[in-house]
């Protein structure tokens, strides 16, 4: 069997991540169980992105949806441990071409995450793109980043064109970089055709800025992301398996929370989704 | 009287567009009645502003709160008809510092708007800004922007940087401008101190960047809003009623949904808020 049918035969470990199956036969349409996944497991939890993206796909596969996804906020309310969770997925609303949800991740007797999305059936209307595409050379001409000291990374094929993170010395210590920006190329490892789901996961993927902007570390993690999908699903198939351009940066930081917003791109320079989180962070 | 004094014998319009009351005595806790108000009509319905900015107060004013708003996502569900609609707010989860919260706006028998919120007790750290204050005249040097259409405007002194919505020809035509940008000098008018709530609907100010981009008017309107909050309420009570510095721009346009970012500045150059929105329009 070629390899990219060998491929084919088990599935992608994103899917394994993000898999959600009833919750028990004649369950309430809307409530299903998934699992952590320990290949995309973050330095405690799993990596918020496939968090993101379960939440997202309980929507995208209830039989009640209309639409593609335009916009998805997930908040991370407690940590989420390893093994089995219930997600919930509502149609609050369904209007002729928009639909707008609420989700929640729930884990025990607690809710671990909240979720909305809004689901539009879109129409060709009139389009532009006032955001710059970074320049940047090409993905195959970089090399792709090693040493991840978390699982997930491992399931990303990272590489770095500014603003990778800075080995530390032996005292833990590095110099900080002036500015909190990362621009690079990414995609799923191994390669899987691009869809809303696992965008949603990719919006994800740079680190909290404050890794970057500070000369030591510091504790870290996401409280909110939301994401707008300016790419419909026929043009996430266009993009295939290739690589994305992704940057990210930071506006603000202060008070134990700072900001960052990111766009990723297709390799021609198409803007797929911006997205936009708030981090918690400790000193 | 000294007029200062008059000012505050009757409630500011926005804290009445804002009110909520118990829905009815006895009523279950997070429960509330509201009402739209004709000094914040938009073209149709209530200005999007005052509505986010009232399912925060919802959160806001429940006795079982914890700590500031740090985020807040507000999805415009369906339209909402002048009168009174209800408010619901439940806190999700309750951590230590942090808290998540959940509202809707319900009207008739539907949803009209769904909310989410992340409060948190903040504390002292290292900060940054990475944004940049935008190279401005003082407020005091630029007129005020008069000949407002919808109502809700009245109750905003702008003072138009660049980007102002430029007025059509006889043909209902105009020339577009290059970019989307706008930034300006914004508060309250009358002036009323800055807090979280109506800095929640200030971010809501910037009016659809589809408006400076395109040569004809086409309907549009806020579909997703999200704000960051940096300044806790020590720093939103030092900026009092001083104009705040407002950008706002535009990444991309297209199928009918557009996204807008935008910063919001004290006058002393600290970063306020940063908010992000997608906008449906229709052709």
């Amino acid at each position: 069997m070629p390899l990219d049918e060998l491929a084919h035969a088990t599935p992608h470990p994103f899917d394994t991540a993000v898999r959600l199956t009833p919750e028990h036969e004649g369950a309430t349409e809307g409530r299903w169980r998934g699992a952590t996944s320990p290949a995309y497991a973050n330095m405690i939890g799993p990596f918020g992105g496939t968090t993101a993206a379960t939440l997202l796909n309980a929507a995208c596969i209830h039989p009640a949806r209309i639409g593609e996804p335009v916009a998805l906020t997930v908040n991370f309310a407690g940590p989420i441990a390893d093994g089995e969770f219930t997600v919930t997925a509502r149609a609050v609303r369904t209007n002729r071409s928009t639909q707008h949800w609420s989700m929640e991740l729930l884990q025990g007797d607690g809710v671990a995450a909240t979720a909305t999305a809004v689901f539009a059936v879109r129409r060709e209307t009139w389009s532009a793109t006032d955001a710059a595409f970074p320049q940047v050379p090409a993905a195959d001409t970089l090399p792709r980043a090693t040493g991840a000291r978390v699982a997930f990374v491992r399931n990303y094929d990272l590489r770095f064109v500014r603003g990778a993170p800075v080995p530390r010395g032996e005292g833990g210590e590095r110099e900080a970089p002036a500015d909190s920006v990362t621009t690079l190329w990414l995609r799923d490892d191994p390669p899987r055709p691009l869809d809303a789901v696992s965008l949603a996961a990719l919006c994800d993927v740079f680190f909290p800025r404050i890794f970057l902007r500070r000369p030591k570390f510091v504790p870290a993690s996401t409280v909110s992301i939301t994401t707008y999908f300016h790419a419909d699903a026929a043009l996430l198939a266009q993009q295939g398996t290739r690589h994305l351009l992704g940057t990210a940066r930071a506006l603000a930081f202060g008070n134990g929370y700072h900001d960052q917003t990111a766009e990723l791109w297709s390799d021609d320079g198409v803007l797929l989704a911006a997205s936009h989180q708030v981090v918690y962070y400790k000193e």
